[in-house]
């Protein structure tokens, strides 16, 4: 039954990880190169994801809807920035039917062509705009080194796409979803991120302009979160997306996509978990409550299973399970769901009834000091409020550590060494060299420029010259 | 704005069918060969429909998962069966990352043997049994012809796949999965449907036994509306799912796997449906009520649209539209919401705020009949027993017609009469040939071999030979 300790994660933060998320049964290896499945407690949480976002998204005036997966190749080459981003990575249908296609067909690699084409048709006048449409799917781009959730050949995701009929508007909206992307992070998975704009040389393929949410990892690596583009009037030249405005003149629309993928399971598990596993804010957890009853004969067994069953229902708020497994020990159990990343363990044995008592252990606080006996009456509040704990306590562990390995260096040298460990926050004078001589010689990319910025002007941390901005430089998954 | 009226069912049935589902906005033909794109007021239905089905299947224990879109080739081809069923309509992916595959890859037309291959890999011991797991994604099967809903290449749906420690275990799972979408088609979409068994030639490739939810149509052809099959043990010996028993023993695994997909949308569509448009049944429906504001002036305008909001208010229990448009007439509304088939509209004008009541018109009531003046204190109750009495109503009338036109023929005579009317339930000796020979001369098929029997024997309606079963035959899609 005992399995190995999984490695720790100063030893090896990518085998803890890659360990991890098969141990812990969010996701296993597809016997399909570059594929992932997604197994019952990893698709949970992404459930729990897809519930807090489209949540948001319909508040927001967002419908959802359904686009095929396949795209004829010639779509794709409407767009020469989109085709060139894109074109590498595509899986290609080329028979159907038992025939081979006249036009062979890409598994979406994402929908902005599709999209383009059924908005022409569907737009006419500016009665019908905006058009805000979200659809929840998976989309494919062929990878060559797979990693669970962070990259596989096909991974799940919501690509939002909408149409407007001024840029200011497409502007407002793009805007607008990146800070719908923030504000689930902090609040729902209790990840601090950094919103703002990429670079030219990182922004999507056939965007004006793409705006990201980049999060630290637990090795201080970057990782980008979520993305909203502003995607001009790109798209709608390729597709002739047009409508008649209000002076019976025809215009070309203003179009945004944006989505948030799987790959942010990836950002909780390192940007939360421990050595002893994951640990999942309770907003977003499968379990936020996991009842281990504790027992030594059939009899205890049987009253233990009794009273778990009761704390279960009084507990019928949250999420909870009860371990009724027999054949491991409670000790097995604790370990099992800390690596899980259980949020809160209720243990119930036969001293805690007769006390009118129950242990709650804390899995974000480590050994005794976690630990407490609580009455029965006012149990539910008490989780409630341990429950809230928690997860303010996550994003403030999570934000002190960004802060502790967020660096700004003056000049190249201490960028050089900012980038080995952690975020450099620096003056970036805006040329694509300065970019791409950082990228070459420290394998640190930039990551956005942040929205919050300090004002003033400074010197380019790499050529010196006049800067007015500031950016994120680190190396990223 | 004025457009020509739908064709009437009487008349051509399918064109009316065609034309509605695109002129209604549920979806639309995509530019790829025997694809569609559902759009938003068609994905709500989906999302309803998704939402009732998810809650049962939980309720049940199933938990949801993800499994990737490719399956290599040589899976497929693992259950012989299954592969002369699927190969012919398969679509394949031949090309990844630029290059030529070394093994083509199917895209999902059912996903029996990734999970095969999944569930041999993670099934050790008798404890891991039950696995019951659901999926919620699209299947591709390459269609020549496509109708929106009915038959198209890539399609929406959930599919079901258990496994389990003995055959009864699974056998009362393939009747309990069946049994639920009985109850789901009778509760949500006020569908009376026959659930019975398959016929051996009509049976899903790969199983044992294959369960059914047939529906009647509008048209009286038949409907297969959702199906549950019991695999024996084919797909865990084609694929090793095997456990050790209590006794320390290898066994082969018994499995089900069970599936309905947005086809019952072409169901609910075509089952309740008038020469108007839709009736959706309101516990399905995206919009239950839709308010009209009537006006004369820019100042009444305002004071009706400001009314509209209250009366929204008031109804927040329930999924509710205001219809805003200033560029068309109430009338052009009311025409445009009875073709969307929303359940109950409400009229707000100055007259009835003067008088304090509001109008309702119920859609599956014609005319003056459906049109109810109602005084606005205590509407949020008299709203939901109206919508109520319509999902019953819509209940009893499809149940009526579809009893109108079942009929019992004793003879191959009256049985040839019979499917040109509507459903035969006939006894049937069971022989394939007889059911052959009525496909060949008559294009009706066994539909099912209903759970609910007469009892008894009697002789088969083909060959005359003794028949201790009756089954229905029907045109079906």
């Amino acid at each position: 039954m005992a399995e190995q300790p999984l490695p720790s994660r100063a030893e090896d933060f990518a085998e803890w990880y890659n360990q991890l998320v098969v141990r812990a049964e969010l996701a296993d290896y597809a016997p399909v190169r570059g594929c992932m499945v997604v197994r019952p407690y990893g698709w949970a949480i992404w459930e729990n994801i897809q519930q807090a976002l489209d949540r948001r998204f319909k508040a927001t005036g967002h419908v959802n809807a359904a686009f095929p997966m396949f795209i004829p190749m010639s779509f794709l080459e409407r767009e020469r920035e989109h085709v060139e981003g894109f074109a590498p990575e595509l899986a290609v249908v080329t028979i159907g039917g038992g025939e081979t296609l006249p036009e062979p067909l890409a598994v979406r690699p994402t929908s902005e062509t599709l999209i383009g084409y059924m908005y022409a048709r569907w737009i006419k006048s500016y009665r019908d705009l905006p058009v805000l449409i979200n659809l929840w799917n998976s989309a494919v781009r062929w990878e060559k080194r797979t990693k669970l959730f962070l990259r596989t050949t096909e991974f799940y995701w919501q690509e939002g796409h909408t149409a407007h009929a001024t840029e200011e508007e497409a502007e407002e909206e793009a805007r607008r979803m990146v800070g719908i992307y923030e504000e689930f992070a902090v609040t729902e998975a209790a990840i601090p991120v950094i919103a703002g704009q990429k670079s030219d040389s990182e922004k999507f393929a056939g965007a004006v302009r793409s705006y990201t949410i980049e999060a630290m990892m637990g090795d201080t690596r970057a990782l980008q979160s979520g993305t909203s583009h502003n995607l001009g009037q790109n798209f709608a030249r390729a597709f002739d997306i047009q409508y008649l405005d209000r002076n019976n003149t025809l215009q070309y629309c203003w179009t945004t996509s944006w989505g948030l993928s799987t790959r942010f399971i990836g950002a909780i598990i390192m940007v939360h978990g421990d050595d002893k596993g994951l640990i999942l804010p309770p907003r977003l957890a499968p379990y936020q409550v996991v009842i281990v009853p504790i027992y030594k004969s059939d009899d205890e067994r049987a009253q233990m299973l009794a009273e778990a069953d009761r704390l279960a229902q009084e507990l019928g708020g949250f999420r909870v399970y009860i371990d009724r497994r027999e054949e491991v020990t409670p000790g097995y159990k604790f370990n099992d769901w800390e690596m899980r990343g259980v949020p809160l363990r209720l243990e119930i044995g036969p001293r805690d009834v007769a006390q009118g008592t129950v242990v709650l252990a804390r899995r974000d606080v480590p050994g005794r000091e976690g630990k407490l006996t609580v009455p029965r009456p006012g149990l539910s509040e008490r989780v409630g409020t341990l429950l809230e704990d928690i997860q303010a306590a996550l994003y403030r562990r999570a934000l002190a550590f960004r802060k502790e390995h967020t660096f700004e260096p003056v000049d190249y040298p201490e960028l050089q060494e900012s980038v080995e460990r952690g975020f450099a926050l620096a003056w970036w004078c805006g040329s694509p060299a300065c970019e791409a001589r950082v990228k070459e010689e420290t394998r640190a990319t930039t990551r956005c420029i942040p929205f919050d910025q300090p004002g003033g002007v400074g010197r380019c941390v790499v050529c010196g010259l006049p800067a007015d901005r500031k950016v994120i430089f680190a190396r990223a998954y």
